[in-house]
């Protein structure tokens, strides 16, 4: 495939560069886009370091980078304070200076961690996004945003931080288990949903892997543009960005019951933006016709299109979802396929739509 | 004394308020401030929190805030992860929302750590200082830094953030020990000479705890004027941000000696700005009458004016400060009093003249 770069604005602007085997030559790409920096710290995880890591280590090494490496378990434990503060003692142990960046290779879990530590060691050094897998590569890995869990809850403590460079190698998906590359398939579809129906369209039109790999360029920039145009509009999450969030609440909820284990992010997206959809029709909202077609996308892919769900665990989404703000909640709903609409209601009138939906 | 304004541009913009008694009207002000926060955080420390902390807490909730109240132990100490931690877990275990916020009581130690804590919880919410050491009042309230500590060093993580608010009671100052009070002057001695001369001759003729004191109001008002100047100009500390280091390089070498137990900060600075007006002298740019002028001021003010120090330190300070790249220094030296000049030099001449001095 041909490479393609996008701009984004956001901080001091950065370029995603999307292309085929990338992680070779990232070395290139990263003394261009930092030409000041000596020191590289590359932080992975132990799923993704022995498929991807010598590779992009010798390309780094290469341009003469000072290369050190640190691998995190594969998995969300991992983000952690305690992995944050590991991060910030090895990079400062090993001389980091403000010129100096990070690389985080790996899935959303690095990103964020890594993220996190290169926003924060001297009040923020260098930061190099390469993402591998499909959800990082459409969503984590542009926008922004860092992150670490604690006690109570996912992603409390975390920063906005833009990176310098995002590079995105399309082949590093072949090693993605099916269920994984699918569930990054339902935030693709999200971003049809919520704005492209000619995208919504294209992906109808693919209903399977090898389908989709064969598009996977076009797949990858038209999802990170879109994101570009949203982030761009709100780098601070304060009002437009929440359409990125179209299925997440109801989502929230099927992961909640599941105790996060039993559904995937993807998968409980996927159901969430169903039900979303179904409960735009009730409002009168969303055209009849949108939640069959997304429920046919999604069911073709192998997703989910219905999560049985306990009613206590969408009462507590839609209650202490981070969105809501007292008795209103921000609903994202669609008025059709690719145009999104906002809406705040009293959150006792959207619990008892959802509550007649449910005794159906 | 009457109350005065100060408005900083730096991130979204605030207010920095001086006036007597303000810890008992400070409800008052972070409502008008901050309205959509319902829940504050109040981070102070051991040494405070008996003498302002219960004011503090009655001026809250008389306003309706909901007050939750957490006390480090005071010292440097208290600048560490584990705290940061401490308070990320602290707020969101109480519902943290991003509206919410923040409150700082104390001095640079408490105002740096619940500052980095407020800039990353939820990716940041309110955050209002108000410093109770002239130290604090003077620099680290005003310019948007915040750190911790790790073990390779101080204030190797942290953030860029701006407060939403800073009250400053000069009567607060009245329970600082002596030498607690005078590092501070030599603080304000500095802001005199790298940018307002007739500020140095104001505080030349006033060389006592009392007269200052009475004078008050208009020092920390013209303290944090100048640093709000140099902080507008330079949010990110890129360039002349770095003129706010007079005194400092030196200073590290003496701190680093002592083994930051026999010297306080202030202290430090005060030899070290004296060592830099020399410096100056002998590279050519500095006025010859402008040592003796600083060393009067601070020597009335019971401060070193010269600090006993191996060579080996100064090296160290000279070689690894921050403000170092490769083989250059950059050196911040006076023309005049007020008129401050930075330098790039090589680090091996600037130690060849050090060291010329040294053995003088």
């Amino acid at each position: 495939m041909e490479k393609m770069t996008l701009h984004v604005d956001a901080g001091s602007g950065y370029d995603i560069i999307i292309g085929s085997g990338l992680i070779d030559s990232a070395g290139k790409y990263i003394s261009s886009a930092l030409p000041k920096a000596k020191r590289l710290f590359v932080v992975t995880d132990s799923n993704v370091s022995p498929l991807y890591g010598a590779r992009l280590v010798a390309s780094l090494e290469i341009e003469s980078f000072e290369v050190h490496t640190h691998v995190v378990p594969a998995g969300e434990t991992s983000k952690s304070a305690e992995n944050l503060i590991s991060l910030w003692e090895w990079m400062t142990a090993h001389g980091v200076t403000r010129t100096d960046a990070v690389v985080a290779l790996g899935g959303g879990v690095v990103g964020d961690l890594a993220g996190f530590a290169a926003s924060t060691v001297l009040r923020g050094v260098g930061l190099v996004q390469i993402p591998t897998t499909l959800l990082s590569q459409v969503d984590s890995s542009v926008g922004g945003k860092t992150a670490i869990d604690l006690s109570a809850g996912k992603n409390l403590a975390g920063t906005f931080y833009q990176p310098d460079l995002v590079l995105m190698d399309p082949d590093v998906l072949s090693t993605l288990p099916l269920p994984v590359f699918m569930a990054g398939m339902a935030e693709v579809v999200k971003y049809g949903c919520i704005w492209d129906p000619d995208f919504f369209d294209f992906l109808s039109a693919r209903p399977d892997r090898a389908a989709l790999t064969e598009d996977i360029g076009h797949i990858l920039y038209t999802c990170c543009d879109i994101k570009r145009q949203v982030v761009n509009a709100d780098e601070r999450d304060t009002g437009l960005r929440q359409i990125l969030n179209f299925g997440h609440t109801l989502g929230h909820a099927y992961e909640l019951a599941g105790n996060y284990t039993e559904w995937s992010h993807g998968e409980a997206v996927a159901a969430g933006m169903v039900m979303a959809a179904k409960l735009g029709v009730e409002l009168g909202v969303t055209v009849p016709e949108a939640p069959e077609k997304i429920e046919a996308v999604l069911a073709a892919l192998g997703l989910p299109t219905r999560i049985p769900c306990g009613f206590e665990y969408i009462e507590r989404a839609v209650g202490v979802d981070k969105k809501g703000s007292g008795d209103l909640v921000t609903l994202i709903l669609l008025e059709d396929i690719g145009v999104v609409k906002r809406l705040k209601l009293k959150k006792s009138r959207v619990l008892e739509v959802l509550s007649a939906m449910s005794r159906r």
